[in-house]
């Protein structure tokens, strides 16, 4: 999984093709809802996932064992975990919000910010609804641990904001919350839902998990690199709402005087200082050396597939793997 | 359960009350986290439920069967119900506070709002993760299906906000998904971990569901006829929030002339007129014809217990219905 040529959705997605399209129609079922403008405003978060990962990792999870069997299972878990990550963004944008508007407020963005919690709610509702209805009690076990995982994880990050003193394991830790876990239950879930062996249970799991995290990495290099157009956000708004992310600790670990993160912090945080740090973490090789960690994973992930039978659901996975770390934006 | 006596609480709480202790330290040990401001907010959320009613409902339900073979997952049952409560108020204050305060917002009234939507998540997740802890697959379902209820009532209120047009029904529905669907659960589920026969698991449920209505019709007259200082709020928020709770519907029913509450919410909705409709309220009977229609739902909730076998449980759920008619805040 060394190669950096990017695949392509089709290549990554197409053992499981012919069925996203059902995880599809269950994610437009929850837009059927009594209030329009309810309606609208799912249906507006729902059209910002649009790779549709996770559901693809539950389904590919899924292919290895008794798949055909299990699909009308397979398919509402698959689409509660897009619900689920689609909720957490939801909450996650009245979070940041609320820490970077400062105060400047309208009465309308303040009745989208009571109306989002709802929104959020109501997607969280459903997801767990959706995991309910495969009646296995494991994976509804696993669901409700990584809503406690994710949780955990929203509230280091806010309680952490800018922290300079974090380690990497502060840092894994978050990621894991926020995005790891998400796909290790996704992965995980699949193989239970297929009745997949003890050990490939365990083994899509950390498959899940590693790829979330070089997932969340390259995110979070992403953040320091891309263009504001690519993006849909201020580049390094990591940075510029306090939040430590990889880039940042490798610069920290990498200074040899003052500590640039403790200075920008310390310092009152000004546009020209945040502009300064960006700048640093662009020229030092800290990007080069966040994507190496980020390939480390990978190759974590890549080699707990060695127990599951060979086929296009392998190659399939490994093709994410390759994606994960090519992908631009 | 005509009598208007109140009862006190240890009255109805007596069959359970070695054990409510127990909710208690369930409780206490969410508070078990990283952040001693999280712990902190945590703790402050969980005191303002004092009345513990809902875990003592699960209890109480689960004492009919298999009790003590099953305590083990009647408490986390029972804990859960409370938080999921507790979780419920944090996000339903936001949204009140969207709709209030008008952009009148602080940023440390912001600040607040970002941290209680993850402090309100933190405290679903953990209600779901302790409803997993009982490994039974048909509560987890049930505990789902509530939070879907939960949020199409929240979302409806939200959505029904100055809206005169309602009926009685529209109004059951909303109270259904507020409260009595939460009332409804914690009965339901200590039936099904207390391995009740379906008979007696549709028999709480259904007395859950109407003591929930009961207790949520007179917390709708109480926000009309108690004072400020007991209410914790104003008195009559709901209508200068703009919602139609049965005694504005009950005032609409009996108008002859102009609609009482349609002038209100097309007029400017001016704090004088606001006065004048509680006034209004409190003056021609709607108050008493409202008691009336608690004391039907608690006369339904009693007709369930018939098929229940006769002792200190079934005595003390008839005395929680006459708690609900009879208290005063």
């Amino acid at each position: 999984m060394t190669t950096h040529s990017t695949p392509s959705v089709a290549d990554m997605f197409a053992p499981v093709a012919n069925d996203l399209p059902k995880v599809d129609s269950t994610l437009a079922g929850v837009r059927d809802v009594e209030f329009q403008l309810l309606s609208d405003l799912v249906g507006h978060v729902l059209a910002k996932s649009c790779k549709k990962l996770r559901p693809a990792l539950t389904l590919l999870a899924g292919k290895f064992y008794n798949y055909e069997a299990n699909l009308h299972r397979l398919v509402p878990m698959a689409s509660a975990m897009e619900l689920l990550h689609t909720a957490t963004l939801v909450h996650d944008d009245m979070v940041d919000d609320a820490m970077t508007r400062r105060g400047q407020t309208t009465l309308n963005s303040m009745m989208n910010g009571g109306t989002a919690v709802l929104v959020g709610d109501y997607l969280f509702a459903k997801s767990a609804d959706l995991v309910a209805s495969t009646e296995n009690a494991r994976v509804m076990t696993l669901f409700a641990r990584t809503l406690m995982t994710i949780c955990n994880g929203e509230l280091k990050q806010l309680f952490t904001s800018f922290n300079w003193r974090q380690t990497r394991e502060d840092y894994y830790n978050r990621i894991n919350g926020k995005t790891a876990s998400v796909f290790a239950t996704s992965a995980e879930s699949g193989a239970v839902l297929s009745e997949a062996p003890a050990e490939a249970i365990q083994a899509l799991h950390d498959f899940g998990y590693n790829l979330g995290m070089a997932f969340q990495i390259v995110d979070d290099i992403l953040d320091y690199t891309s263009t504001t157009e690519d993006l849909g956000k201020p580049t390094a708004s990591d940075l510029r709402q306090g939040t430590v992310t990889l880039p940042a600790l490798l610069l920290m670990e990498r200074a040899s005087g003052e500590n640039p993160i403790q200075r920008l912090f310390e310092s009152g945080h000004r546009t020209e200082d945040i502009d300064h740090t960006v700048d640093l973490i662009r020229r030092t090789g800290v990007i080069d050396e966040a994507f190496a960690v980020a390939r480390e994973f990978c190759d974590r992930a890549s080699a707990t597939l060695g127990v599951l039978p060979d086929g296009e659901a392998k190659d399939a996975l490994r093709a994410i793997l390759d994606y994960v770390v090519a992908r631009t934006y």
